[in-house]
């Protein structure tokens, strides 16, 4: 049957078709056709094919493979590359499918990736592997290697410092413009980048950053004292890896030097590791504001049921805790509520939406504050606007309502407009909270993305009960 | 009085302070004394600690003058600027500020920096200027110059063409590495990046790169076809600027070429733009989770009360609309109710959980799809996950209100188990109607940001009513 599979389609016409089309729309193609190939054992086509794609492609269809298939097809395939490409490929893989690939292959192979990874891939790779694995790598490595890289490995997480690599190009101030390149072109190979070059005194002391840019469009004589930058923006290696991809946002840069607190360089962190932080810090506000704790790096499929549900739970027993305020506030008007009982009917759109319109003012206070547009320091100016758009948005609703109570439902003016009155005043409220929380939270330091939607549909619920319950027993004298 | 306060500091200890503080540090202290010159009308002085500034903070500062004090002061600053920092400065502050420079500036201003803007800032800029400016400003170009910026303003928006720049270092292959890095000291003073150089032949087709690494590392005597990178990733003019952004996520490219359908290259763009795009699409997602239309380029603090309340309401007014169904759940089940009302007071609790829980599946979904961890072709694993996970926490939350209801509240046991039952039944919905609806939006071509917590939430209210009353009437006999 593998054979009868392999027939239908010939390797030339796929290759012919990989140079036509976009990756991702024939990635699900390629995937079944390296399954197959895979099954009949044709080693010497899925290489060719290999050999057809760049890194990042391989390192996709790999995860694929991994995914879907098992981890030793994976290896299989990975052990077919060239050595140089296959280093390339385990640099753009996840670090969950990296770290099954280094403990399954052997110690040659894994000295080999560990010796041609660029510095800070290698420390992300070995911050997860299991210290035994650890312990086995750094044997094979030199004494003043093993120093940096225990150092390396010993910065704070989510710090500057865990973003960052020594290999960079650093040149002295006395070079000229020519010197300056012939080095860079003796040294750039292992440099993680050449186009911002950094210019140390004696002590290892930062004193100007030269752009590759400046120095090829300078004349050759011209010292690197005369073009290099001397106000240039630093990082300290513990500042957080948040206040780093700021400074990139502010100021586009490509790189950043990382100093410590003598202002020594220790190292640079480039744009391409700050994208992936960039997004981390924003899948850890969606989930925050989710209710969602502990933000991990794993994806959502390769982690376990039980962890899944460790993270969630927290949350949800607080707000469940809260949630018995609520049904405090109800059990105390039971009497009232069972004497009008329509009135229950109309409770939990009350409530919905205040939740609603509490979380859409607190989702754009939180983004707001997260990229920089507004501070609590302007926390009057927002309730000041969330306010008066609370009054329009919940004279709206509160009509809508109000008209549908009466005509549509057929009940008293009186009913409709306590409804409406609760509902206005509900939406004020959530506005309100949902501004202030976020900022105050702020303010003390908490994280503002703790302050949405759960928290204030708590916090709404209870003023929803309140409200409509007491308004209802003054308004309808029950 | 204004002489007084600048008797209180000397601009040489605020200079000194600037330099050995963190720019955010001292921003408002900064801003302060800035506003006291600027009474004083001591401009040498302000010119002074400009100049000490890069330009970046130059523009958060400008900002914070607009904002705080006036256009009018703002332009006073902006005129004591060296032009080509001024030019800088324009291109730091956001589109809102630049528009209202541009309306306050002489037509000469105007010009000069149109002239000196990189190519891509000046279309952003041009978008967004009323028509009438954007004729003044045209008639001065020359004409093919005006003909590309027309080419470029008809883009439509969001996709790669409205991102991109022309200003790149084009090279034949025939050069040597020499001439090429001798072409590019002459040329590269106008490029927006230098860094990544583009090899095309007759016709414009593009057929290569190389990167200015590759060149300065390389022989000087080596043909540029013998060292660029022919298998090469491009996007085409009309992409959408989410799959540019997640190329660049992938390949970790510091620019990325845009061609159109026929291959020929008509631009490039570069990462500094899309660490823009990246913010961009994370604040569309944020909002459309929260129920927010239209995200607007508009900042919060800028956008009117009326904008915000337009584009609140939509989601408000159709979620209000879903409300009335549970309404019309509930007063069905009016006279159970009324029979045994301390069922109502649960009632928010269920709810809110169901809320909570649907709305804790549906983020990690959107997110995962966001990021790339998922697909809709995943849907059984994810569906089979959460069932489970829906389980493990069912039964906790359920098992706690449970003995809430019973032994806090001493109702009876059949009361505790018709709610615990409820909870875990409407978790369970939840958590799968939470990861079902994303990937089904996602799957017939919807945001799936759509399908997050207001709208979980809605449909959980409704199956929370059902399964509330429903299972109260069989238990509870009523």
């Amino acid at each position: 049957m593998d054979n009868e599979n392999i027939q239908e389609f010939s390797v030339e016409e796929l290759l012919a078709k990989m140079d036509e089309s976009d990756f991702d729309d024939i990635f699900e193609e390629l995937f079944e056709k390296i399954t197959i190939l895979l099954e009949g054992k044709k080693y010497k086509q899925i290489r060719e094919i290999m050999l057809h794609m760049n890194a990042a492609d391989i390192a996709e269809l790999m995860e694929e493979v991994i995914d879907e298939l098992d981890m030793e097809k994976a290896i299989l395939i990975f052990r077919m590359l060239p050595k140089d490409v296959s280093v390339d490929v385990f640099a753009y893989m996840p670090i969950d499918d990296q770290v099954g690939i280094i403990s399954e292959i052997s110690q040659m192979e894994v000295n080999y990736i560990m010796d041609e990874l660029a510095f800070d891939d290698m420390i992300d790779v070995l911050e997860e592997l299991p210290a035994n694995l650890v312990d086995k790598i750094l044997e094979k490595t030199p004494k003043n290697e093993r120093k940096l890289i225990n150092t390396f490995l010993n910065y704070p997480d989510y710090c500057a410092g865990t973003l960052m690599t020594p290999d960079y190009i650093s040149l002295r101030k006395e070079m000229t413009v020519r010197e300056a390149l012939d080095y860079i072109k003796k040294e750039g190979m292992d440099s993680e980048t050449i186009y911002t070059c950094y210019v140390k005194e004696m002590g290892r002391k930062l004193i100007g950053i030269v752009s590759l840019r400046t120095l090829v469009i300078s004349d050759d004589n011209l010292q690197i004292s005369d073009i290099m930058e001397e106000d240039f923006v630093s990082v300290n290696v513990y500042d957080d890896q948040e206040e780093v991809s700021d400074a990139f946002k502010k100021y586009n840069f490509l790189a950043i030097p990382v100093v410590d607190k003598e202002d020594r360089l220790v190292g640079i962190i480039t744009v391409d590791d700050i994208i992936d932080v960039i997004e981390d810090e924003n899948t850890e506000d969606f989930e925050r504001m989710a209710g969602i704790m502990d933000s991990s790096d794993t994806e959502y499929l390769d982690m376990g049921v039980l962890n899944h549900a460790k993270n969630r739970l927290p949350w949800l027993v607080f707000l469940t805790v809260m949630g018995w305020g609520t049904s405090i506030i109800l059990a105390h008007f039971e009497d009232m509520l069972s004497a009008a009982i329509m009135l229950v009917s109309y409770l939990p759109l009350l409530m919905g939406t205040g939740g609603n319109t509490g979380s859409q003012a607190a989702t754009l206070i939180i983004r707001g504050m997260a990229v920089g547009d507004m501070e609590p320091s302007d926390a009057f100016k927002v309730i000041w606007k969330e306010l008066r758009i609370a009054v329009c948005v919940g004279a709206i609703l509160s009509l809508l309502n109000f008209l549908r109570i009466v005509y549509l439902d057929g009940e008293t003016m009186v009913v409709g407009l306590t409804f409406a009155v609760s509902m206005l005043m509900v939406v004020v409220f959530a506005k309100i909270i949902g501004a202030v929380l976020p900022m105050a939270a702020k303010k003390v330091g908490l994280d503002p993305a703790l302050m949405a939607a759960p928290m204030i549909s708590s916090l709404t619920d209870m003023v929803s009960a309140t409200t409509y319950c007491l308004l209802a027993s003054l308004i309808l004298g029950l």
